[in-house]
């Protein structure tokens, strides 16, 4: 097996990071994925982070070990841990989804504001905040939004309760002034809520979300080390830190296809 | 330091015991108490038995390694593993919350039917209907409720987003043929919750919650050891895997009073 060949790594906590694969099964068919989610150990949201740092390390040795060409941390708690990932594992290229987030918004709103609305731990890192300004004093406002991810994960994407929960946590963000122009969803899990919020916030508000604009830039990666597959379609496989059956059965809500029990494999990252 | 003086240890994947140690404090108001809350890698609801049972282990073992007399599981999910939980802890007694909830349930209503709201892994597991039917056939209905944690860990107790999410998971509960006639809350973070419930399941419904009926308990249990504390007030310390901050900030909503921060310790659990 030769670079090309070699499968993408994603990793998130849980089964989030699965709206990430599922852009980039879109915009790339011809790769192969494995996926690790650790769902023994999830939410990272209310983490530490160096909990989140130890066991982002980890997870990506786990997907080395099985000869991944390029790691895809697909978990916005996780990518505050970057910098460290990409020390830790070179020569294997790592990505995150913080930086495309942040530029995609960038673009969609070059004076701002714009809106973040992710967990909490991502909120208090400022990571999105951090990225979005580094190229320049955009004004940036955030909002935590910890009901979010049980409502995506009781697959609660419409109807009262969801709209009453949106409402909540988007009416004061959309209240601010100015009213912000772009809304960037800052959690892997958000997606699946997209048509939902988008509707709450307004069609004058440009929606971002980093799984597309991940994929968009795992592609240039893949260019840039001359790393693409041809061929074949290429398929998935995943691990599951616990709970391979109900990663298989929830995680349809987030791949937007079903997922075989037979492709899901329970794995131990030691400690 | 003779047994009588030991403190009192408890543990719970996070904060929910924490409506333990308040029942606690109100029955045996003299004892002193450690509670170890493992933060870092809640929840335990949706986690397999044989991962919960080696948290619980590890978690206990650093409860007694710091002297403590008597050991409460409080929490629903990791009650299941209380055989294996005696067995490798011998001799210090292990006290769950299921036997003695299932014991009130039965009491509040002895020919049922008994309805039980749990978490998902609780439910799965149906340690509740088998305690509960243990001493004889009694009707017993299950529902999972996996939005009620969220809720309680984000204050979100009354309200119309709270009243909706109760009815959501109450009223199918509750329209069952012979109705329900005793409620039991099978989760440590439902008490929090419980004047809501209440309100939804009517006043014809005897409302159970393992917390109060565990101090109960345990303080029967201490008689049998002849381990009782006497004299002047106790006073509680607290452990947590991660975020002590977080711990003492959020753990107020359970606990029914502020928790100093100089009183939680960070305590790594090892793998």
């Amino acid at each position: 097996m030769n670079g090309r060949d070699q499968p993408i790594g994603i990793f998130d906590s849980g089964m989030g990071g699965l709206t990430v694969l599922r852009a980039l099964e879109a915009r790339l068919p011809s790769e192969r994925y494995l996926y690790l989610g650790d769902t023994a150990r999830l939410p990272y949201g209310t983490k530490s982070p160096d909990t989140v740092r130890r066991y982002a390390i980890q997870a990506s040795h786990t997907l080395i070990d099985r000869g991944v060409k390029l790691i895809v941390i697909a978990c916005n708690t996780a990518s505050v841990a970057l910098p460290a990932l990409m020390e830790a594992l070179a020569p294997v290229p790592v990505i995150g989804v913080i930086e495309p987030g942040a530029a995609a918004a960038r673009e969609a709103a070059p004076s701002g504001p714009i809106a973040v609305i992710a967990t909490e731990g991502t909120v208090k890192g400022g990571a999105y905040v951090q990225a979005i300004q580094a190229a320049g004093a955009i004004p940036v406002v955030q909002q935590a939004c910890p009901l979010f991810v049980p409502l995506a994960e009781e697959g609660l994407v419409e109807g009262p309760i969801a709209e009453a929960i949106v409402h909540r946590y988007l009416d004061p963000v959309m209240a601010t002034v100015p009213k912000p122009r772009c809304l960037l969803l800052g959690c892997t899990h958000y997606p699946v809520l997209s048509n939902l919020i988008a509707r709450t916030a307004g069609k004058d508000v440009a929606l971002v979300d980093s799984a597309a604009t991940t994929a968009e830039a795992v592609a240039a990666l893949l260019a840039t080390h001359d790393l693409e597959r041809n061929g074949a379609a290429g398929g998935a496989r995943f691990f599951a830190t616990d709970s391979p059956d109900r990663f298989a059965r929830l995680g349809e809500i987030f791949l937007g296809r079903a997922i075989d029990p037979g492709t899901v494999d329970l794995v131990d990252l030691g400690a």
